[in-house]
């Protein structure tokens, strides 16, 4: 069984794809209507087409770009392969495939679900959440097939498949260093995954909100046409807008932050092996922490393939309760499914007891039972953290009544109800994720973490589907709509998009839990990377860059809502245009020319996603050239600076992200409510009155904050912590901790002082030492204790090995000093 | 000269309350008008007046109960004296004496500036601002006198005035652990003027908008009569709102800031002595150090004077421009005055050289003109941060003009764009704090950093006389208004209200660059007095309370909007009351009742500031009650748990206070825009054009950020970081550090494993030494070195004291291990 665990995550992955295309050939299989529908629907996949191939185009130089600066870093950082390149490029291209797989089928599948809707509304279930599938599967199995593809090329490129140490270059280096080495490389992966979903989540999100505004401020304010009219020159773009924001931009995130858990995880997973000694002994060649997280990934796919045949209804009259009920259902099973896998995988894969150290608390035994709890922490968080969300965005809760309670006295006072209700909505929020890491790694230090937030990614195959399914609805009303279909058709879609509101909203909320446990993970893995004690904040450098840190995701959510701003403007200006120029248009005799309203989206979006991807991408390079201009000969204290600017993005992001998304939906949903009439001051309102009107402001401030500003975070925080995980090397050479050295920083500089210096009083000046080091590595097998005493000194190495019971040994060791 | 030292911040405190006094005479000398004016402005004074007494009624119970959590304090922790609730009384009292004696000058002046206006604008800033003087005066020199009066009595009472050691409790003190018990027990005074501080401004903030948006709201809005409209039930309540709010809440905040700055620096020359072996030797009894940052607050107090008098116009027509250029006088000479003073306390008072430690670079040797460089750092960002602010919310900017444009396309996009400007003005700003931070640390470490925010701190008294003419003038400008006094009258105030204006904006600016650094100094105090080594916030439950920290800033805003909302709406429905209730009212023959809409928003303030007040207090206590119930026996952690928080709070709250304050100010400049104005594509457009209109959503979003939640962000900042200080105490012994153990905490761990403990491989278990303790000293006078050796162990106390050269001195001391 054991080499076979290895690869069992690629057959799932396999697995799942194949499910994907027998769903995907269903789907095609599907009618795709007839005339005005299917013209429509081609506009919008030739948009939709259109915007992707812009957006690779511009991408291909980025990735030539990045890829460049990479091999200069494997040039310089003996530790970093350039392997990691060919990695970067492939990570890239996976995550534009899954992108460009999701939008085709996506685009497919709304025509398909109008035309399913003009039979029934359970059959207009069954094809958009089809098309979902696909792509949720989709991105899914080609993250899995990705990863753990690499891992294994990698693993028998520089372990030839075995966990032995090797001497590299004149070096010698454990198994744990070799490790390090591949899970570096392997980074790459993540990093180009990561880089293109900040392009495609800032860029689609730019795209889709400059088209639905351009489209609705000329469109419904001033030509009082209604939305989706086909008269609008922008209602193309406006859903392919749909498409390339939240099918696209999500798809490409969540396959970010699937792939870069994994490898957090993995990393981490290496880290516990070398706190226990630097190797254990279990069937899966000794590296069963390792392979964990893949494992969990692998069933989760499953799972979720499970999750997705139970969504279903049969009554042509439901309602929106009942389809929620069907989502949740499929939901429910797949994470319980997954929770299940948990406890048995852990159960098998784990050694029974682990050495964990605790930063301040040393090392303590960690039963596989808690890794398990660790796991259970993250699917709870994980639905939690949703359900909050649900609470301060749904329809007719507390916090959105209050807002449409407060539209009676004026935009004014709905805006800050709003922005109220999206800021106290962090409290139990964060409260919950700060439970999470915290409680997460009391269970089992940072590898619990890691756990915790790859058992809620596990079923992102599932969150997908249902997250998808929305936007396809939504596009399916839109093609009834200007297809001048019956009202009926209408009807079904629209709740089907309406039940789609609320998946969006929670799915974002899920989406930034995810990020943040990524992030912390990723964090956790920078720390071991470079090799630092910590990260010290009462270091003032350190915490001038946690401000500045904290400072990035704010003035990031302000670009991108400016660009959405300056977007929407030239679609404004291009629509107003067309109105006025092309005769017959407002009679429907005259043609829209949505072309030119998709190009100018199209270009706006690829021009103004440049600066804020500078300033994620620049950011910390920025910072680790001043440190070294400053601190050219203390790596350690660049570490701890880029490592504080990490914390400081990460916790701003994380509060940035909830409180956008969160007043976003409020405002959506509090303005929706006026669809239905509400009672305000004893009197029912409906749309059109001033409280309405009010309602309208306050959505069109919430729609940059939640589908452009509030998203992007996610990808903020994930890519920052892995460009510092990628430059992490550079900073430090972490390969040469070791069991005592791991300890405790201190121990590096005992043995140190052991070595004659120790009676120098100034023997605390750290640097002195950065390059010598002392590894000693203690492995007790049946009873025998083998030590290796490791000792660096100005690039020479010796070894000394002793063997005896483990008394003995360290004893021998002891007198090595 | 030395012990003279000592007592001069006093007799300069003293100046200034002279000269406040002389200055108070004059303004109340000046002619108070007539009938209805005088009638008007008591109305307003004993509004004002009715609002202090409630408060200080709640607060008295306040101050009650927190001293008895004080005393018991004092009775668990050994090292905090029962005097701390002595000091924090006297804080509170003193802070809200200074409150009350700038709040009754204001509403004394008020009415003799619009009195003067009718005879020339010259004379109307001399009155206005006369009255800015008392109030500037009044609160350096109230803040002065208590903090050097109490430091005097405490040096006295715990080292008989001289800086030598003391056997306390069977356990032998150092003189500098003495010396850490004065400043803690000082901490109270500085708790106790904080806790006042965040009652006035959150009150103050809550009070203020409640009746500003509820007069606009029902007189402006729905009866359409003008602002400050005798009629109008509720336009008492908003003249007294400008002075409680603006006056009285910005008095007491930089009142804390003031103290709690001096504080902190004194707690961390305090530690530059202990850095230097304990003992200094210098003209003022070997405390130079911690005498300087009082003696640049008295000689700020001086300056301050001469600034003051140097403001004054001649012209009878002079604009805007010449009077912002006659603050401006007087504010530059002042702060070149101060620059110049730092460089010869600086060159006079501290050693030509010290030796200060930085973590993780070892001790460095500093020269004294480092200090100095670090306070002209402290002047230059503070100037730089104010200049930042004017540009992003000053009339006709760049900023605030796109605002303006933006307004034509609705209330949606000019809400984006005042919300976009808010969070980009964080950039420029973060960045300069950030480079404040980092150089001046690395100029002279965290006594830089404290003595930089001092320098910055000293014209307060400066800063306040400017910043409170501003209310004054607006008073000023309403009662002319009510009084329906010749137009020449108004529009002589308006000239004043307008730079009113800019200078409240600025002096926001300033009031958070200084809360900013104030924080930092009390956040490295906190550090000293805990006697942690950092604060490493790659321990998750640091990391987790980093999280917790930066959601409270997120929250307490969220409340205090939430406040001003349900206090505004309190008033809404009285005016419409008033309106329908009060026969001949709107005709103006039937007399409003002024008197119960100032009770309230009186109380709605007094209800409101609770749960913000709860939410600040009441969550660091919550961490270490939580943290002792988790881990009872490792303070250390605690304490960096408390210390993530304390830092989450401060990077978040700056944030927030920034985004808050320039939105909100760019948002109101760009509403006054049309007043004069504007042109938008190429039309003029002015007040009551649809785009006006939306600016004025636009300015009612941005009331409650500017002057209730943004505000407040410095209290929260500052007084979560002195509560920290003042539990510190609970949760280390700071006291027990050494030369040696300061350097680093292995070192500590290292005597101990000279111990005899160092052959075991789990050495690096630290709790096991949190109670054994060896401290080493060691003094260098004249070439002659003493040292002395102390061992605790479970609270047995041996010493031993050696003499002779710094070599021999050294072996001896190696030799006890």
């Amino acid at each position: 069984m054991n080499a076979f665990m290895i690869y069992l995550p690629i057959i799932m992955a396999i697995v799942g794809l194949l499910f994907m295309g027998i769903k995907r050939t269903w789907v095609l299989k599907q009618d795709a209507g007839d005339g005005k529908m299917k013209e429509i629907s081609d506009h919008i996949y030739e948009g939709a087409i259109a915007f992707l191939k812009a957006e690779y185009r511009l991408l291909t130089f980025f990735v030539i770009g990045a890829s460049l600066v990479l091999a200069g870093i494997s040039f310089i950082v003996p530790t970093t392969h350039i392997l990691i390149v060919i990695a970067f490029v492939f990570g890239a291209f996976f995550s534009a495939l899954a992108g460009n797989m999701g939008m085709k089928i996506a685009t497919k599948t709304n025509v398909r679900t109008t035309q399913a809707a003009r039979t029934s509304l359970p059959q207009a279930l069954k094809v958009s959440f089809g098309g979902g599938t696909v792509m949720g599967l989709g991105v899914a199995g080609l993250a899995v097939l990705g990863l753990t593809g690499f891992f294994i090329i990698f693993f028998h490129f520089f372990m030839n498949g075995v966990w032995e140490g090797a001497i590299i270059d004149g070096v010698s280096r454990t198994p744990s260093e070799l490790m390090t080495i591949v899970l570096e490389t392997l980074a790459g992966f993540s990093l180009g995954a990561e880089s293109i979903a900040l392009f495609a989540r800032v860029g689609g999100g730019i795209y889709t909100k400059a088209a639905d505004v351009g489209a609705d401020l000329v469109g419904k304010v001033e030509a009082g046409i209604p939305e989706d009219d086909p008269r609008n020159p922008a209602t193309i773009a406006d859903n392919v807008g749909d498409n390339v924001g939240d099918v696209a931009g999500m798809g490409a995130d969540l396959f970010g932050s699937y792939v870069a858990t994994v490898l957090a995880a993995m990393v981490l997973g290496n880290y516990v092996i070398k706190d226990m000694g630097g190797n254990i002994q279990d069937a899966f060649g000794g590296i069963g922490p390792i392979l964990l997280p893949m494992a969990i990934a692998g069933f989760g796919i499953l799972f979720s393939i499970i999750g997705t045949m139970l969504v279903k209804i049969s009554d042509d009259n439901a309602k929106e309760a009942q389809v929620q009920k069907a989502l949740n259902i499929g939901n429910w099973v797949s994470i319980v499914l997954t929770a299940i896998a948990c406890f048995f995988l852990v159960q098998y894969m784990l050694p029974e007891t682990m050495q964990m150290s605790f930063f301040g608390e040393g090392a303590k035994a960690i039963s596989s039972m808690r890794v398990f709890y660790a796991t259970i922490v993250g699917l709870i968080v994980g639905g939690a953290i949703s359900s909050v969300t649900e609470y301060y965005t749904g329809l007719g809760t507390k916090p959105v009544m209050a807002i449409v309670q407060k539209s009676s006295t004026g935009a004014g006072t709905n805006v800050i109800a709003g922005l109220a209700t999206g800021m106290i909505s962090t409290f139990p929020t964060v409260l919950l994720f700060a439970a999470a890491i915290w409680i997460s790694y009391a269970l089992a230090g940072f590898y619990g973490v890691a756990l915790a937030a790859s058992a809620m990614m596990a079923t992102t195959a599932m969150q997908l589907a249902i997250d998808a399914f929305g936007p396809i609805s939504d596009n399916a009303g839109g093609i009834a709509e200007m297809s001048e279909l019956p009202k009926e058709v209408r009807t079904r879609t629209d709740i089907l998009d309406s039940v789609g509101n609320t998946t969006a909203a929670t799915g974002k909320g899920f989406a930034i839990a995810s990020a943040a446990l990524t992030s912390l993970a990723l964090f956790a893995a920078y720390v071991t990377f470079t090799g630092i004690d910590g990260i010290n904040i009462f270091k003032a450098p350190v915490l001038a860059m946690l401000f500045v840190g904290g400072m990035i995701p704010v003035v990031f959510s302000a670009l991108a809502m400016n660009s959405v701003g300056k977007a929407a403007m030239d679609m404004v200006y291009e629509v107003r245009r067309q109105f006025k120029e092309i005769p017959g248009i407002m009679e429907g005799t005259g043609k829209p020319e949505y072309g030119k309203c998709v190009e100018i989206s199209t270009k706006a979006a690829l021009r103004e996603m440049m600066l804020p991807g500078i300033l994620t991408i620049g950011f910390p390079i920025a910072i680790v050239l001043l440190g070294k201009l400053v601190y050219a000969d203390n790596n350690q204290l660049i570490a701890e600076m880029l490592g504080g600017y990490m914390a400081g993005v990460t916790v701003s992001g994380v509060l940035w992200a909830v409180f956008q998304n969160n007043a976003g939906g409020a405002w959506d949903n509090a303005k929706k409510s006026f669809e239905a009439g509400v009672l305000i001051n004893g009197e029912m309102t409906y749309k059109g009155s001033d409280a309405h009107k009010a309602a309208v402001t306050g959505d069109t401030v919430g729609d940059p904050f939640k589908d452009t500003s509030g998203p992007s975070m996610n990808i903020l925080i994930k890519l920052t912590c892995l460009i510092g995980l990628v430059i992490a090397p550079i900073l430090g050479d972490g390969h040469s901790s070791t069991i005592i050295a791991k300890k405790s920083a201190c121990c590096v500089k005992m043995n140190a002082h052991a070595d004659g210096l120790h009676e120098k009083t100034d023997c605390f000046d750290t640097s002195k030492y950065d390059k010598k080091r002392v590894e000693v590595n203690l492995t007790t097998t049946n009873g025998v204790t083998v030590g290796t005493v490791t000792k660096t000194e100005n690039g020479k190495t010796t070894t000394e090995v002793f063997e005896g019971t483990e008394e003995d040994v360290k004893a021998k060791i002891e007198s090595t000093k």
